[in-house]
């Protein structure tokens, strides 16, 4: 039945460019009668989907069954099928994160700042949506309604693109969430499902410069590499997290194991796990710190002062410095001071987080200052690069980029601003 | 004897992309040791370069004398060669405006929000330098120094690449910025002059996404089509400023008058000049307020009520509402009430500046909010559309994409922040 549906779609817009430039015009439209309501009508209308994605558990599961079972026929691997699946607990789950979007404060209609001129003009710049957002996704059907939430919530269109392995349980949360939100007052093409798993409607998203706003991809690093290759539109992401932990001369001990073990292995495949780890030559326990980590599973590639520490410890070569494993894997480099420990990071990090442990204030003030990262932190474990862990309530991605936004991208990235003018009658001389 | 360096220069860098690609990574390695000088610092090198630029005035009125001479022989336009032309005065002035750059407050380490976790995790969102700033630009060699101090107050390193026709200008001003940067420790690589007119070079640029952080595209429309047509870099610009001025029906008509004639007529050839005036069918005085624009020296193209109100009216055709004219015409339309007008700027606005004049707040408030331009004024003339005349000190462009910033663009929007978070230990559960 879906493939027939499929190929209805495809036979009534041949040319996926124009189907997506179609949406997306229409997306914009809606996008403006959406920014026109009011901040308790967009968080009602959420309250309304969340709801809604409740009371059709029966059809999201059936739908993710049919998936799921797509995907066991393909032998599509088993972490891939679980990021799939759904059940009962992890369907309350995407529902109760859209009633906290819409809790969250909203950004829309903020006054960044004010200041009047000697002239009488008074200036304000204040908060508003960027407009359309697309987003383009793989296998977990929670993006779906997180990502629409987002939007929502900040006033933005949502263009949808989920991946073809979870297209039945997408379409039956869209169709869910799309319900509410009209129930709600939110125009049906705010938030729209890209009716088509052709890849060529992926290429149109990434031409509609002028008509999408902004591209979020959610994936793994081919997609993401991708996006970011052939957008025309700007993309906030990261491609990768190649987070370093530094630990100083100065570190505590117990510290400094506490955070190694935590930052690489409480869940190795996020991309604020640590991939590198830099030990100063003066740091008293090194060799504890490696056995720490060995003994725990980790498997330990050093350069050759490492390697001296302990014997388990497999030779690092040079592509280890510039490896995200997400995985039970650590590079370790021993440095002979703060400077190569920054030099090492401008020349390795993904500019993602870098962290460093000490307890001497003024070298912590320095790292702090001085590498370029997106997130820098001092005595913490790099697991906490996270929306939740940083207050802003959920994230929409983490941004490695260098324009907008960078870190946890929550509500706020999801706006631009405008200035507004108050005048009297004011001419220019 | 340019003939003859600019050869050199071509045989010794026969890849104009491996040129661009080497000078911008030396810039971005000058750039973390430009971000790590001290805000005094960096301002007092840009005073030693204003200094600089008056000592060397003999060496860059002799080189301006040169281009001038080939524009002539070329035969460039008047307005061209007067856009290139400098003299002592003019050179002053290029002098004193990189001395109120240096002057302006330092955005850079400025903390733009700070927060504490339950966890006892420290947030705080620091103001950081954007790496290294693209300059693509026309005739006015002024740019040289603008963008170059702009881009040094807030930490960033500049690759500059100035039009042909100011090609000994550009070489002279930032043979004399860079003695005073050098005198006043700014690493050379920190602002760089493309060293070729090979136009493969503009390519190179803008194709050096990793390399090259931002491009601002200074110039022409042809110029920002091409930058925003080709760049794999943000391009931070402004292609149209199709400027709109709505004249409500509870506008005074001495003030519309005023505004609408300053707003059209004081300059015509920057981007925020009046292009299209909208006229409320409820406004007492629309005829008065056409014939002064027409007494003025205005061409009025209008829609068929306006050609009603004067004769010497000329019919506006589809295009009209979509024209930039920079110049002494106008098209005016009547429209039907404050969502009439929503409607026509919504639809033809290229989102730079857009006006209400009224004295009816609710209306105000409306428009200020409904339109989606980057600047919306109130009772004001959108020719104040400039960083200056919005406290500023200065301006690196006016934007009109909706990410990053947004409007006129100063040292705020050079810059972009880092995450800094602070902790004793803490590992995520």
């Amino acid at each position: 039945m879906t493939q027939t549906a499929s190929v209805q779609t495809l036979s009534e817009t041949p040319d996926p460019e124009a189907l997506v430039n179609g949406l997306a015009r229409a997306a914009r439209a809606a996008q403006r009668r959406l920014a026109a309501m009011s901040s308790e009508a967009r968080a009602a209308a959420l309250h309304k989907a969340a709801d809604r994605l409740e009371a059709s558990a029966d059809a999201i599961l059936e739908a993710n069954a049919e998936d799921l079972a797509a995907g066991e026929a393909r032998g599509l691997a088993k972490a891939m099928l679980d990021r799939l699946a759904l059940d009962e607990a992890r369907l309350a789950g995407i529902a109760a994160a859209v009633r906290a979007v819409a809790d969250l404060p909203d950004p829309v209609g903020q006054v960044i700042d004010r200041s009047e001129r000697p002239n009488g003009l008074a200036f304000q710049r204040i908060r508003v949506p960027i407009g359309t957002i697309g987003i383009i996704y793989e296998s977990r059907p929670n993006v779906t309604a997180d990502a629409a939430a987002l939007c929502v919530r900040a006033g933005n269109a949502a263009l949808l693109r989920g991946g073809s392995e979870a297209v039945h349980s997408n379409r039956a949360i869209h169709a869910a969430l799309a319900e509410g939100l009209a129930e709600g007052g939110v125009p049906a093409e705010a938030v729209q499902l890209i009716p088509t798993q052709d890849r060529a409607a992926v290429g149109a998203m990434l031409a509609a410069a002028g008509l999408i706003d902004m591209i979020v991809p959610r994936g793994g690093k081919s997609l993401v590499a991708r996006v970011q290759a052939d957008a025309r539109v700007p993309v906030l992401a990261h491609l990768d997290g190649i987070c370093h932990t530094y630990v100083h001369a100065a570190a505590d001990a117990g510290m400094a194991r506490d955070i190694a073990l935590n930052a690489k292995l409480r869940r190795t495949g996020i991309c604020g796990a640590m991939e590198t780890l830099l030990i100063d030559a003066d740091f008293p326990d090194a060799a504890g710190l490696v056995a720490a980590l060995i003994d725990k599973g980790c498997e330990v590639r050093g350069d050759e002062r490492i390697r001296a520490l302990d014997a388990r410890v497999i030779p690092a070569s040079a592509n280890d410095w510039d490896t995200e494993y997400l995985d039970a894997v650590l590079s370790v480099a021993m440095v002979d001071g703060l400077d190569a420990a920054l030099e090492h990071i401008a020349r390795h990090s993904s500019g993602h987080t870098d962290a460093i442990v000490t307890s001497d204030e003024a070298a912590a003030e320095r790292f702090l200052g001085e590498v370029d990262s997106a997130i820098v932190m001092h005595n913490a474990s790099s697991q906490f690069a996270d929306g939740g862990e940083f207050g802003l309530g959920a994230e929409i991605g983490i941004a490695t980029g260098r324009l907008h936004a960078r870190g946890p991208v929550a509500l706020e990235g999801l706006t631009t601003y405008k200035w507004q003018v108050r005048g009297t009658g004011q001419t220019r001389p």
